[in-house]
């Protein structure tokens, strides 16, 4: 028996995709559907509804459940869950859907899902907006009262998604037909709940951590893991494979740095490195719980949370999506409570007189004993074939790294060339 | 209201030592009550049942308490309990005295307690042998069936120990007068449960982990307090202060060291060094169940459990005082049941691969790779005043050392001088 956290929602794994005879045949009856265009988040949040990532959901949000979400972190049924799963739609795409209506979900010409309209109602941008300040608003300088949604327009990518949602959202049930490029382009990486779950049951895993990343893993990644391993029976790495934004480092090139530190530097039996398909929303300690929630269905009952997690510019405070653990409500109800447990960590670095890793929680040394690094002079370095300062990265991982940037430069010193000599003719 | 996990036994701390008027009170009546010397070992149980260390119990072991507690962990009334503490009386003692007398537990002149007695009760060498069986029979070479009873009565202190009781035991309630040498030796170490949990309380701290240490802290031990630190709200390095085996390094020496290293490489608001007035009993994983059952009276809720916890020689394999909290009764009735769970780490060490502190369950490295030093070669190491290998110890904590076993050296040269200008005489 499974000695794993049960999937969040007391439903077991709630996967809305089809295989098969009832795929193919679904995929014919969609070709007959009104279609919506989707964006790329709502292809992420389709995918996890369709491998029982977002169990208990099985579709997207009603009206009700939007507010509940919203304003105290409960669906209307009373389940815990922190971050509206939302399907917008233009006038145009509503008014030609009636509740009732089977509708086909695409997006660049690939079906994504069929679903069942159970409830259309407009969305407002005022209405938008109180979403903004809900989910994405923190405590951050960026977060204040007076300037929040102005500097969130320009610098806040899960602020402009929400905006940039069409007037309209469709709630129901979906049947997924695809998962996208995931299963080819990350092949062994990326990994359905049922799947990490029967790995971890395979190694008679009871508490399992997770560590989120959306960057490639250095040593002050690379300790996190290490104490989750050292007082968990091991460690998921689960890397956001969805879309980030413009500059950060692609997937493919983290999945490669993270194998290679896993190979020279962990035990494999006690780690799990895959890949989730969804969007980076940036909601800062929203997007914290809902990490959780998530990584409860893949069989995760311990979820790191490090400085700024999930954080953007400078909306949030460091920590606060840690403290934000102990104030969401906890429904009595059998199943209706988040059970994934934060595993809060402080600020991590190499400190020279402590000799090894250390966090601010016992590191007694100051700023000039210890290794820290902007991601800018990181890149830089990277990109100019520097040394980066010792202690820093694993070699193994920086050498990818360099050969990225490297592979960046060369692509744009032959747009220039071409623009180069496209002039002289 | 304190976060902290409640004291074992589900009756709050229960204290048995008086203090003031009622302590003179009792002290003088003790004057004319029947004697019994006690052993070290019981003393320092008595100043635990003072304290309210030992909560729930108030005195010393019934026969059926006994027996519970070798055969199935429990007391009578079916509270978890992990380890006899007994009063042992010879037959002329025992033979002095009859139920519902009051006596006086004395120790090289010194009052400790009275006691009033409910039960007295002989204890065959089979009884004994059978003790030793169930509370200090383990699973490492010395303790395969054949050879236990021997090795042990040659190596193992704490069958020694219960071998040499006497052949009657007395159960009852005490009331304690005194906490011997502890608090004024031990002064600011020596802390009652009451008063670390009032620092616990007063630092807001809920998760609590404790480190239990026989030995000066060195890098091995001092990473187990950073881990702990990293995933609870604080630890409690907590030194045995009572006796050790012949050969140990004594407490005031330890605690010297602890503070340095406290000094040099915690932040102290995270961390708290006390003591407590036990001898070793050697029990390996029936002790290391006693350290989390009276570690949960102290306020703390997770005991770090490393590689051959509170062992001797080879009578236990390296993590049967990990695995024996998976197989221990939980029983059901408010209190009875242990609070204060294991937070079990694997074998820690400095890896020149890593870079820094690892354990076996993430370093991939080999043996060359990594600093282990014994216990002999450290010892010859710090009385030659030699290097000791990098990375092992703190340099602040070795000194101290140094001194020590210099301390040690001296003290032989005078015997040997005077013994030889004795002989000259």
């Amino acid at each position: 028996m499974s000695k794993l956290v049960a999937p969040h929602g007391g439903k077991g794994l709630v996967i809305c995709k089809l295989e098969g005879a009832a795929r193919d045949a679904e995929l014919k009856k969609a070709a007959g559907l009104k279609k919506i265009e989707i964006s790329s988040q709502v292809k992420g949040d389709l995918i996890m509804l369709g491998i029982g990532g977002f169990s208990p959901l099985n579709g997207f949000m009603t009206k009700a459940d939007w507010k509940g979400v919203c304003a105290d972190f409960l669906l209307a049924d009373g389940t815990f869950w922190p971050v509206p799963v939302m399907l917008d739609a233009s006038k145009a795409e509503a008014d030609a859907i009636k509740v009732g209506d089977e509708i086909a979900l695409e997006r660049k010409g690939e079906v994504f899902a069929t679903m069942k309209i159970t409830e259309k109602f407009a969305m407002t941008e005022d209405e938008k907006k109180w979403e903004c300040e809900k989910v994405y608003k923190g405590h951050g300088e960026e977060s204040k009262d007076e300037v929040f949604f102005e500097k969130a327009m320009k610098d806040h990518p899960g602020v402009q998604m929400v905006m940039a949602r069409k007037d309209f959202c469709l709630a129901g049930p979906v049947k997924v037909l695809s998962e996208g490029e995931f299963p080819t382009k990350f092949k062994g990486v990326y990994l359905t709940p049922a799947e990490t779950r029967a790995v971890f049951d395979q190694r008679g895993w009871a508490n399992v951590a997770a560590l989120q990343l959306r960057n490639p893993m250095h040593r002050s990644h690379e300790i996190l893991a290490k104490i989750a391993i050292d007082v968990c029976d091991g460690v998921l790495i689960h890397s956001l494979i969805g879309n980030l934004k413009p500059g950060d480092i692609p997937a493919d090139v983290r999945i490669e740095c993270i194998d290679a530190l896993i190979k020279g530097y962990f035990v494999p039996e006690n780690i799990l490195n895959a890949g989730y398909p969804l969007d980076m929303r940036y909601a800062g300690p929203r997007e914290a719980l809902l990490h959780a929630t998530f990584r409860q269905n893949y069989g995760v009952n311990r979820m790191i949370i490090g400085r700024d997690h999930a954080g953007v510019g400078d909306f949030y405070t460091l920590f606060e999506a840690q403290t934000i653990f102990d104030t969401i409500p906890t429904p009595a109800a059998p199943g209706k409570a988040l059970l994934c447990q934060p595993l809060k960590i402080d600020w991590t670095f190499y400190c020279f007189k402590c000799d090894g890793m250390a966090s601010l929680r016992h590191c007694p040394h100051g700023k000039e004993d210890r290794v820290v690094l902007s991601g800018t002079k990181l890149r830089h370095a990277l990109s100019n074939n520097q040394e980066v300062v010792d202690h820093f990265g694993r070699e193994e991982v920086l050498v990818i790294l360099r050969k990225y940037y490297a592979s960046l430069t060369e692509k744009v010193e032959v747009k220039l060339q071409s623009h180069a000599e496209g002039s002289k003719m």
